[in-house]
């Protein structure tokens, strides 16, 4: 193997995700799996998926700082300060919490908190070179070279790597203010731990709103959409499904754009992407055609009585809309083909 | 039993749980359970829940005549024709379709066909006295006298209840032309018939948008919402579970209005109301709360950062959106207690 | 009312679908809904579907006493404490628990404590004239005398319902020592609390055995076979679905049974039973036929190759498996109609 | 790529698996993606997991004859004509069908039709070279031998997949005719065909038994257990999810057989073999660990009170109990190392 990689909080359901994609990459070595809570405990006991007698490692910074990439699958807590120190030892990082995402004043705007290390701050991007917001198809793909040349790349959130695929290409017509994002998702991007709410018994044939109006990823999505957005309105909803997101967006056209401008814009920015697929008018984006891959399949109607356009974008929220792209960026940091190890067709049925 | 009923269509989810709720309703005998296809077969090879020899019916309009009221469950073209034959004979009927829902211009516009019988058409409300739209809490419950007086009962679509619940009494405080609704069915909503995009294997693990920018219901939630709301967006999705259907329904406030003002209209609005529940703030409706019952659970939040309101609504799309509604208004137009036979708490988990 | 009746462990599963079946009973009312650690929390807050302001009561054993009928919907353990103190009292008891289910020997083997109270065992019957185990279909109804004339009531497990019902009537049939029963149950058999296995995320397209070989039922269903059954094999498995309860028993026939043998015993035995539906011969019992219902839906086929018998049942477990048959068992306790409250038919779909 | 391949009935839910699986074999081209009814069709109308503008091919016989291997996932009736016309020209062929994986006699009994070729029936397989039963790990892994020499491999059916490997290992211990399965599949086991019985709003929160006691896989399990296991009782389910297969095995195990000689037996059989992994004691193998992959997981507990072993053996239905079995014996046929392009880890969650 060309490389060495470390996953930092294995337990999750992004890491445990990242274990199965590494598995499969030809070029990359998983020299650690780490897990605070469970160093020691076998993988197998939780992830079924993985048998054999491989353990969880314990967080050991100097030893995560020797490898040649560093996935942070941990909280935005101890990411800021892992990400943080091996970052200024030089370790390629890519971080999928919230810790590197926004601005610093962002951050404690959304988060509550003051920002350790505003200099690492994704979102204060005019003076970095060394901190990326890792979504490498954004501004028709000119992201991919700042991740190229980046040390630390904050990986996108679920909710916002779908909604920004949806509207980034289009905001040049879109009225500022108007945009209003419905975002759906599976019950892995709640996590793994076991919650009254995600009780399968609970679950199961419902449907519920949460976290409206000031979801955190509303500020994401604001920070990285192109242009003036103004404030956008953002509701996630828990749909009883284990895996897969979809959102909804609406934005007012400005006067004169047609349907065939917003098509046009579509297949400019995504007809050469990997990852991307435009579905024909008439074609909604499913879930389920997703699963397990890197893939995201979005499609745009226009409503000629209410001049909006609306954009439905599906993904894996942890495939593309976790340890998917964090390979994806992944591949990018260490200069190999950025499809490496992602080419999963999804599984259907 | 006090009064003798007909349903027609009740091979469909709806017929099948109009006959679940009228075998527990305590004045109301089913006289008549009739199915064009499927007449002569026993009502159990259908549905299993239904134990018994009891057969499917034949349709017969003098026979259907006689009964003292007849729940249309059918497609709006047959419909459209039973209907008009019953009403001009003074029998009671709450026609579940879309026939009389819309006036005769908007049945035009969405439905594509003239419609055969305009002085039926519950839209052109003007002029109508034997005609009502059946959703009973509108314009703060006024609508129900209007119930009670008529012949023929519009019984709302499931979307449309849905989302007229949750806007209409805001909508004095809503810039026209703001609104968007994002809407989330179970697959039973999509009806009985075997087909590739309702199998199993299909559904499970999968969302899907569909019938965007246009679906007919569309134009019943503009022609119901009180005042002028200008064209609203409507999204439908599909979602993996049998029965639930859930709202997010996002408008701009007017200047001035407040978080408080959009409160104190909902619950003057639903605080006498037996079937619609006003959540508190920052709790979320569930459909699984409302399974099998004739419940709507609703709340609203105010952003303050983008001045729009958004309302999520949960009801069971066969109870409220559909059987459970249309024999609420059976019991209004038999001066029944409306509550009669409804009292069902939803079944959870 | 003409009776007063309290639920103690209301929080769980069985004991809110106690509320929700006594919701709609005509001749009881809920005076008390008491649990342990929710006491004073708003119902709601636990059980959406269960809207308004009351809240779980405190559990006071003076005031239990007074009413005409106590559920005990609680573990075991406190069962065993508040299950004979309301019997010493004179109370009339069911309890949904494995307290009294077995011999205060079989207790020891399968539960391994030494049952505090050996004169209340219901398994060690003949003594016994104020215990009865409450399955009133067995023994061709002969249970049912047993019932009405007990205080306390040792409610069925779920599974035991659903095997005995499929097996008590051939048991004169059946080779002794050739009892098999694999067992399915939905997830909410396994209780309310929230536990890794139990996550949607893992149970949702996941299907598991556990338990096996020695899982406590199979001590109860050995209990309580008419006749010499020998020991039984008995495999639970848990299913991705929130209710529904499915046995599929394996008994060799003794030389000379025929099919019509079978198919006539199950008749004699249920053919006047309000809740247990005989299935014509390759029609096989569906649970989702049965939710909400406490009806129980059986078949059988014999195979002449292999001369065995293989009975498959499907109940829904909080229905006919719980709560349902509680309430079946304090009607016959209080000399109501049997199947008073009880009349619902199956949701469907 | 080094070898090209055929799919026939790649419409199929195994057909559209291969085509899934084969996408990221490194030695296999697809060169004939073949479906008789949708020939011409995009494969993304019925699959929209893979997007892109390939279509599906006709049948044509002359053409797969020139490839290196063509997989038949057609039903048995043309499978019997193609597999045999390929056969005779001397192509390679593995069919997912029944039509060669029982003896004439087997064949007539079980599927009610006469063999055309009784030479090419591998339940015949004392005379046969060319063809054999494609379960590699059978006896021991002896079966690989006959495999890697045949031109026409009989895949396994999915439930005799799971059952085999439980039991093959353990039938010297075995008391014949004590033999009882209890299976438990997905609903892609049904096919891809739209029918009532498959509808999401049935199937979810359902199950239900089908085909005793005579489903035609109790043959194909009775043919290939070695030695004289006497006849056996199988039951098949149909579970509330798309994918994986469960079944519990129980047998009856002779006087002085123990728990050891249980495990060290199955220990003994799998212990090199790559895709089946015998679970530690107490541990019960999960379908969801199995998604997407072509493992088996499996344990046993012996139970000293019946003296029976039960065996639970989980897998993907469509991996190793259909595409994913079909690729492993395509790798034998081609003299490719067994796993390739079958590493994939299951899919969780």
């Amino acid at each position: 193997m060309a490389y060495r990689a470390g996953i930092v909080g294995a337990s999750g359901y992004g890491g445990v995700e990242l274990v199965r994609l590494l598995s499969a990459h030809p070029a990359i070595e998983m020299s650690v799996i780490a897990a605070h809570a469970q160093a020691g405990e076998p993988v197998s006991t939780l992830f079924p998926n993985l048998a054999g007698d491989r353990r969880f490692d314990a967080i050991d910074t100097d030893q995560l700082a020797e490898l040649d990439v560093v996935f942070l699958a941990a909280p935005h807590g101890p990411a800021l300060e892992l990400g943080a120190a091996l970052h200024d030892a030089g370790t390629k990082v890519v971080d999928l919490s919230a810790a590197f995402r926004l601005s610093a004043d962002g951050f404690a705007t959304w988060y509550g908190e003051v920002h350790p290390r505003p200099d690492l701050a994704a979102g204060d991007d005019a003076h970095l070179t060394t901190v990326a917001y890792g979504l490498p198809e954004l501004d028709r793909g000119a992201s991919r070279a700042a991740i190229r040349d980046a040390t630390l790349v904050a990986n996108p959130g679920c909710y916002p790597t779908s909604a920004l695929l949806s509207l980034a290409p289009l905001m040049d017509h879109v009225v500022p203010g108007s945009v209003v994002v419905d975002g759906k998702s599976g019950t892995s991007g709640a996590g793994r731990a076991a919650k009254d709410h995600l009780h399968f018994a609970h679950v199961d044939g419902d449907l519920t709103a949460y976290g409206a109006p000031a979801h955190r990823h509303t500020g994401e999505i604001e920070r990285w959409l192109p242009g003036e957005s103004g404030p956008i309105s953002f509701t996630p909803h828990l749909v009883p499904m284990p895996r897969g997101l979809l959102t909804t967006a609406y934005a007012a056209l400005q006067e004169g754009v047609s349907a065939a401008d917003v098509d046009g814009a579509l297949h400019a920015a995504y007809d050469h992407e990997p990852f991307v697929h435009v579905l024909p008018a008439g074609s909604f984006p499913h879930t389920k055609a997703l699963a397990g891959s890197n893939g995201c399949q979005l499609s745009a109607v226009v409503d000629p009585r209410t001049r909006r356009v609306v954009v439905t974008s599906a993904i894996d929220n942890l495939g593309k809309g976790a340890a998917g792209q964090a390979l994806q960026n992944a591949n990018l940091l260490l200069d190999l083909d950025e499809t490496t190890g992602l080419s999963a067709i999804g599984m259907y049925p």
